[in-house]
């Protein structure tokens, strides 16, 4: 782990006293699109910054959005924030953010800008395919890990986007209006881990207001607690834009201005920043803290002096990085449902296969906002399939739908917007057409035998940055079709690509449903390879699949996707912790993943020791193949006399077990973690004298409990 | 390796026997562009067949050339012929194979259309680089590892073109007008070893006619040589369109007709075979001969009846197969001159890279004719080289000089005609403005001690199917650039990427030059290996680089390129056997590369014992680190009163030594292939009675002689 020392605050410190203003300005703020500026008379370079957190992003011009155009930019598409998430499994969180160093280091650039650790507040965030959770615990273990292993690579990881940025919707100008409590138990605690157990080096300031200021002039996350309380002493550089005011973002912890035009001079940060140093209006001291900042971490990533020649090289687009994006994929894939075992699919007795959707025969990597990847490959689900199962099995395809049908409203990219003109009737006719067919041909499958496979769900029209869904429903007709092939055969196994939840009004009547976010370079090959059973799945939900996004409680208790200002009146009570508490039936819960095996769970231990609670149990593979157990430790905290979610994820374990294998594993979580809350009474953290602890197989299916004090 | 047993002939008479005159037609011809009829009332499917050899081609349209556009077709871009040959490592070339034929198999094909086995006759041949070498032992012993290979995976190979498919200018019509004595000892023992040795499943017929006959109608080529004397079994398919005449064709070994045009009951052997059939003009027996061979190579691969239960299933586009192409690559790469050990590149001291050259930004498995390879990706050199060298060097590129200024005369896709378009006065400005800012670059870095890499050659604009080159020079201005780089640099590295040889009149003034095949989708991976030093080079040439075409025997003792007619008048002395033989200087010869470490023969001991004879010497690793050698064992036929070459490759072993390290190698040759020359005086085979056998590093460094009788 790359950590600033006080050799490197030193060393800044003696840089940045050599630097003129001017110097100091420049450093400050964007020379270039994606780059600082530096100082050269003194052998400071730019910080080279590059937006993650799939991959870096293809090389643009310095001064405009234009691409550069040639062979030397393409990279390996990692698998998507809630796909890392899904593993539950921090050494492929590390593994991810390895690669994503590497590559990043190799394409030459200081500064990834990931990950993506906002929580998921609302099904409907576009952007959140790039975060990991609705849960603060695993968005933190996962982040961490990601961060150490991106700066392996001596650079910089980027925490972003800090704070509470949960909605696209009016993200430039939104105020969301949040409880202290919710910021201190929901909101922040990604960031606080990123920085005390990540060590990031850096931390994006956020475009939304909090409780009625700016993040990017917000003292109190800021200065108070980002530095106060969590110590960090890396660089906060704004999001592209999100500073909108000199003074009141020089005057906090706000360190370099990056934005998206290129009148670099006339950053707020810029030549409107030297006049007012010059004018008296901003002390040029808190200019040097900025600076001094800025050099600390650029020392520590061996960008200065003779350390370079000790900096690591990274390298990209290896196939090397490809078969980790595959290890992650790999454990990404979710079975959420699979009644009479049609999972997985006998290869021996296979001779014919039908496959329906536009998902099938589609790649995600280019699309989606500034998470775009240049990929120097994808492996569709169509792909994956007949490039695993070969010759022998005769894969017919058929649209089914047309992704191309939808009308938007809105678009973050021009293309997008063109892909969805055309008439509304001659649409109709169509679907109806490709629908049809697909159920003719479903039930010609069905008659003989045959399985059929369904891949449909989201893309990057609507897992979009700077747009939120409207609605949590399958675009494109594609409920109307489901229900027609359930219908045609009962037996069709739904497979859904999707950054997001959706509703599933037919949810019943499947018997099979496999989940796969955006899951990078190999995501179709890792699709294959679970289907087939080859791979046997271990991925388990990082957020709740609610039954209607009526039930979700940013919609039903809060506001969400207003322009203006939005009440985060559910408080603390967002995902699991509302349904889990309130009792609200869900689709499918927090934490579920089925497994072509089953686990058991005996002997709960429970003990305080030290500073330390730790839970000791033994996971047993009941069933008949290998497989990977997510044992998941929530606590409900007793004694607070606040109100507090029934159970709240505390710690979790991936236990890799043959069939047959038991395995004690034991669970440690801090105290000042585990037992710690918001206490809206003295307005300060305080632990809680007590807690029932759960372990489970997600936050409804509770095997074993016991109890801490 | 897949044969045809007795019992697949009997099941195959059995069936054929069972079929009407109209299945049988079905059979014999095409129902598809890319397959042939089938007899479903009998169980007998379509064979499946696709253009290789770099990969199955794209998925077309049954009946039209327009492509299926999914995402289910991307491959694995493998290393061209050449690149194949150049490593001179049958395991490469067998490894090459496997990941063809599980490719092809995975794709559900039953026949990939390749290797090429051509003799390269002219360094002109536009299909150059799918052929392997000048030389007909080399070509054999590298073509039966790969179709062994191929043929693992429950696919027929197909060797083409047979027979003396040598140049492409008019080849559907031109007449090879070739002596008995060179196609004997020359253009035939390639198909002769891919079918006694490679037990090649098919053989495709070429276009062009051979001493006035055309290829699929040539009783000698077809059944006198290749059935009578070589005793192959499978079918024979026509080259898309090389069949011209329905009874010529019928009453010969010339199985399946193959065309371009979707008239399929139109074709030669449809609506025309069967007419003449009726009429009695050609005999049912005749076609019942050509249906058992095509059933019996289908039962052979596993395709009737119940044993297509145990048909291997293939698989494609896997990052296991792109691991192969690149093992296969970076031993294909040549260093060809490194006089002053400018390479390997020292990466410790390395900060800045100057990269010039059209080809170092460019990718070439997207064109070359029928061998077009829709690549699930491929790494440019350039990305390969940032790759590689990641975030501390940093790399600057300069085009150089702009691939698309020439003007074609002809060409085999719309699309090449459409890049040529363009004024030649503004094209010889942008040429000189490019040239003019390369040079300027190069001095540049040349002044600060940083290295200068140009990456030139040629692409699928030259190396081209349907169209020979018609000089051996550099396009796009090259020559003029590279003297202005070495006089700018002169330790300026040149590479090459190509797939055939070029006049290099600067070569002189070159301290180093690197040859570079089409090389697959790690091609540009293995090059940056290779120029750090993580790989020691091991390829060498498989055919001769003349100093000028005008050298070339086909070009000063023979004719090539003409429409109509060519005269093969150089005979045997094709290439080495030419320029070795009658003491032609040579720009590099033939089985020349060079190491980053040294070799050393010792002690050559040469026996006759029983028929083989066994040539064995020790290797020394004479230099500081490990690499390959490739000893190549020359025999120069004595005693036979007719003139022969002076040195004839016989045999040779790849051998992986550490530093310092020494090893016995022995080379095994069969005395019935050894020493066997076409008498001209006999007009037969004959046995030489004794032969100096020569032991060298290429067929100029002859390090060890001996003789044996």
């Amino acid at each position: 782990m790359t950590v600033i020392t006080e050799a490197n605050k030193a060393l800044a410190k003696d840089l940045t006293a050599k630097l003129t203003l001017g110097e100091k300005i420049a450093i400050v703020h964007a020379a270039g699109l994606f780059r600082n500026g530096g100082a050269e008379r003194l052998g400071i370079p730019s910080l080279k910054m590059d937006d993650g957190p799939m991959g870096p992003r293809a090389e643009l011009h310095n001064d405009n959005w234009a691409p550069l155009y040639n062979t030397r930019d393409y990279v390996t598409y990692l698998p998507s924030g809630s796909a890392v998430a899904s593993t539950w499994n921090p050494d492929l969180a590390r593994a991810t953010g390895e690669v994503l160093g590497e590559e990043a280091r190799g394409r030459g650039k200081d500064v990834i800008l990931g990950p993506s650790i906002n929580i998921k507040r609302s099904p409907l965030c576009g952007r959140n395919f790039e975060y990991m959770s609705e849960d603060p615990v695993l968005t933190s273990v996962q982040g961490v890990a990601y961060i150490q292993g991106v700066q392996e690579s001596d650079v910089a990881a980027c925490a972003k986007h800090y704070a509470v940025n949960s909605q696209e919707t009016d993200r430039l100008d939104v105020d969301e209006s949040v409880s202290e409590r919710a910021l201190r138990e929901i909101y922040l605690p990604a960031f606080e881990a990123a920085v005390q157990d990540g060590g990031v080096l850096s931390v994006m300031g956020a475009y939304n207001l909090v409780n009625g200021t700016k993040c990017c002039e917000h003292r109190q996350l800021l200065d108070d607690i980002l530095r106060g309380e969590y110590g960090f002493d890396g660089f906060v550089v704004s999001d592209w834009s999100a500073v909108r005011d000199t003074k009141a973002s020089a005057e906090v912890g706000m360190d370099v201005e990056m934005s998206v035009t290129p009148n670099f001079d006339e950053y707020y940060f810029a030549e409107p920043l030297k006049k007012a140093v010059e004018a008296g209006e901003v002390r040029e001291g808190d200019i040097d803290v900025k600076v001094e900042r800025v050099i600390a971490v650029m020392d520590a990533l061996h960008m200065l002096g003779d350390a370079r020649a000790n900096r690591k090289p990274g390298r990209y687009a290896s196939l090397g990085h490809a078969a980790k994006a595959l290890d992650v994929a790999r454990e990404s894939i979710i079975l959420l449902k699979n009644d009479e075992g049609l999972l997985p699919l006998d290869e021996t007795k296979m001779t014919r296969l039908l496959v329906i959707g536009a998902n099938a025969d589609r790649i995600h990597s280019n699309g989606g906002g500034s998470a775009v990847i240049k990929a120097l490959h994808e492996v569709s689900p169509l792909l994956g399939l007949n490039g695993e199962l070969g010759g022998n099995v005769d894969i017919e395809y058929v649209l089914g739908y047309d992704a191309k049908q939808v009308n938007q409203d809105e678009s973050w990219q021009e293309e997008s917007l063109e892909n969805s003109k055309g008439s509304d009737a001659k649409d109709e006719g169509r679907a109806k057409v490709l629908r049809e067919e697909a159920v003719a041909k479903a039930r010609e499958y069905a008659d003989a035998g045959n399985p059929v496979i369904f891949v449909g769900g989201l893309d990057h029209e609507h897992d979009l940055e700077g747009r939120d869904r409207t609605d949590m429903r399958l675009p494109y007709g594609q409920d109307e079709l489901i229900e027609a092939l359930l219908e045609a055969d009962s037996n069709t196994i739904l497979v859904f690509v999707a950054g997001s939840p959706v509703e599933m009004p037919w949810a019943g009547k499947a018997k099979t449903i496999v989940w796969n976010w955006y899951a990078g370079c190999e995501s179709g090959t890792a699709l294959a390879e679970v289907l087939l059973g080859r791979v046997n799945p271990s991925g388990h939900l990082p957020e709740t699949f609610p039954i209607a996004l009526a039930d979700e409680p940013a919609h039903k208790i809060g506001t969400f996707g207003l322009e203006g200002h939005v009440d985060y009146t559910e408080d603390i009570y967002v995902g699991y912790r509302y349904f889990d508490t309130r009792r609200i039936p869900v689709l499918f819960p927090f934490g579920h993943g089925l497994s072509y095996t089953s686990f058991a769970y005996h002997g709960i231990d429970v003990r305080h020791v030290g500073d330390e609670i730790r839970a000791t149990f033994t996971v047993e593979n009941t069933g008949g193949r290998a497989g990977k157990a997510v044992a998941q430790v929530y606590l409900g905290l007793e004694g607070t006399g606040e109100d507090r979610p029934a159970k709240e994820l505390k710690g979790f374990a991936k236990v890799e077990l043959a069939a047959g294998e038991s395995r004690e594993v034991t669970v440690t979580m801090p105290v000042a973690k585990a037992l710690r809350y918001w206490s809206n009474e003295s307005e300060a953290y305080a632990l809680a004298p007590a807690a029932n602890v759960f372990v489970g197989d997600s936050v409804e299916d509770i095997r074993l409990s016991g109890r801490v004090a």
